[in-house]
């Protein structure tokens, strides 16, 4: 059976990785706890480093590797906060990063990768090739792949999002996190659960993309087929490392529709003047539907990214 | 001659308005940081209640009231976000307070004034309306007026910020602060060169409203003529007080042209993830036009808010 990672191993993630991290603030809105009858503490990962939590686990991973293993770099494929996460983690400890990418990824994506100064491998905009592609590369350079979230130091660094809020906020009676693949929720749960015995880890996600709560309340993985949201860091499947610990840690998850989440990350931006990508606002969504009960409750939420194109905005 | 404030009067208003606003962040960007070449310390002033500096100075000033002053309230003329501030500081006292608007004010900002529970007096939209409308509604209550930025304790609120920063950073070598009616710089000034003897104090300024500047060099007030600039919260002039202060205390100011400020807010939006208004985007444009020289610095800079309407952006 597959090691799971446990708190501890959060808390080794969190020292190797603190020197290179922002340590992010927690932020309020008393206009917004108004609306809502709670008390929401917003853990900021959007203005973490490549403005995403991705940055923790991808800097975990690359700093765990040993010094062999690290000479040959690291691979993955991805076309999203991932690859400049893990390129600009790879930059910090002076080793390759090998990203394949679909060519029809963004300009703007390709070139922050590029200015992390990953090597970038094009390939045809499909699952099948890119993971094909990745296999050749990682053969040609024997670099370590680091799969974007179904993976144990990964998961690890997180994790350490959900550690920083707690040790800020003191007790809290719930806490929640979106989910797309569930490499920050696994660690967000994790996190919660050891250090909160009594907290309550509630996962949001959109009914377009709804594989976790449909694999969660049925206990068997099922993966997306063609899933359809705004909420673009939230169109990949649980894995099954993430599937596991998502089973074992998470006490609820919820489906919200398109216009909630638009509704919330606007209400974000205009309330407490930060810009999330609609992935961020998926828990807040969730609250207002009404789907998380969260009246007169101490509630913290990871805010998971502020990666948006400016020239397109939903509002 | 008037009295000036001093930095122990801004470490009273510290300790007075504490309990009631955020202590906000201090961001910074390392890739903002790399373009400039200097070390940026941002104050996210943007992240403070009613998402402005104001509200520590409409704060200091409600609560620096007697018992018997407090009773009558206060009252002003705005149609920004002093008006929200002293409105929302009012309501934390339980005091009254009224706010003479022009007609012509945008609903979003009526609708907040009122939203924090003040009394709106409307008028025609000229300053000789706004001021005499103002004197009635003073006589007729017995409020105290506090004035927007020409006002003892409103300065002492605002130095807050900078006091707040440096406490942070530890050393700097320069702080800025965009020049409106003086006020923040004002303060900022005050607190900077208190904390750090060798500090040199740098304000920016709308090219299109650049009465302080022009005050600073000739030393002599002289005021705006029909300002214009997407700074909205700048096209105030100095006051008496603010003026004095400004020529005392600051080391230098430059004006900007209005296409680095919407270049330099839209660099902040992408690269830190925050909502800044215009005006907190005039320092970064001064030093984006190698008006500030920053070379090799560290750099502290008051982001004075966030007040943007997300339906109209410059970009």
């Amino acid at each position: 059976m597959t090691k799971l990672p446990t708190f501890s191993d959060i808390e080794k993630a969190h020292e190797r990785i603190r020197p290179f991290i922002h340590h992010t603030p927690v932020l309020s809105s008393q206009s917004i706890n108004q609306i809502v009858g709670a008390e929401l503490f917003f853990k900021c990962e959007n203005l973490q480093k490549v403005g995403a939590f991705k940055f923790r686990g991808a800097c975990n991973s690359v700093f765990s590797l040993s010094e062999e293993e690290a000479r040959n770099g690291v691979c993955t494929h991805s076309s999203g906060n991932h690859a400049a996460a893990l390129a600009l983690s790879a930059r910090m400890r002076g080793i390759p990063a090998y990203i394949v990418m679909p060519d029809n990824a963004p300009e703007i994506k390709k070139i922050a990768v590029a200015g992390y100064g990953a090597q970038i491998t094009y390939c045809t905009p499909t699952l099948q090739a890119r993971e094909s592609t990745l296999k050749k590369v990682a053969l040609e350079t024997g670099a370590t792949e680091i799969h974007p979230y179904n993976y144990f130091n990964v998961i690890c660094g997180q994790g350490t999002a959900a550690k920083e809020l707690i040790e800020e906020t003191g007790h809290l009676d719930i806490v929640m996190a979106p989910v797309g693949g569930g490499g920050l929720l696994s660690g967000t749960a994790l996190s919660a659960k050891a250090l909160l015995p009594d907290v309550k880890v509630i996962a949001a996600e959109p009914a377009g993309a709804d594989d976790a709560f449909r694999s969660f309340y049925s206990k068997t993985l099922l993966p997306s087929v063609a899933p359809k949201t705004i909420a673009d860091g939230l169109l990949t499947s649980l894995g099954s490392l993430t599937f596991q610990i998502v089973l074992n840690e998470v006490d609820q998850i919820v489906i919200v529709s398109e216009e909630s989440i638009v509704k919330a990350m606007r209400m974000i931006w205009e309330r407490m003047k930060i810009i999330i990508e609609p992935s961020s606002a998926v828990p807040l969504a969730a609250i207002l539907e009404g789907k998380a009960d969260v009246k007169g409750k101490k509630v913290g939420i990871i805010l998971s990214g502020g990666n948006v194109d400016l020239g397109h905005l939903p509002f």
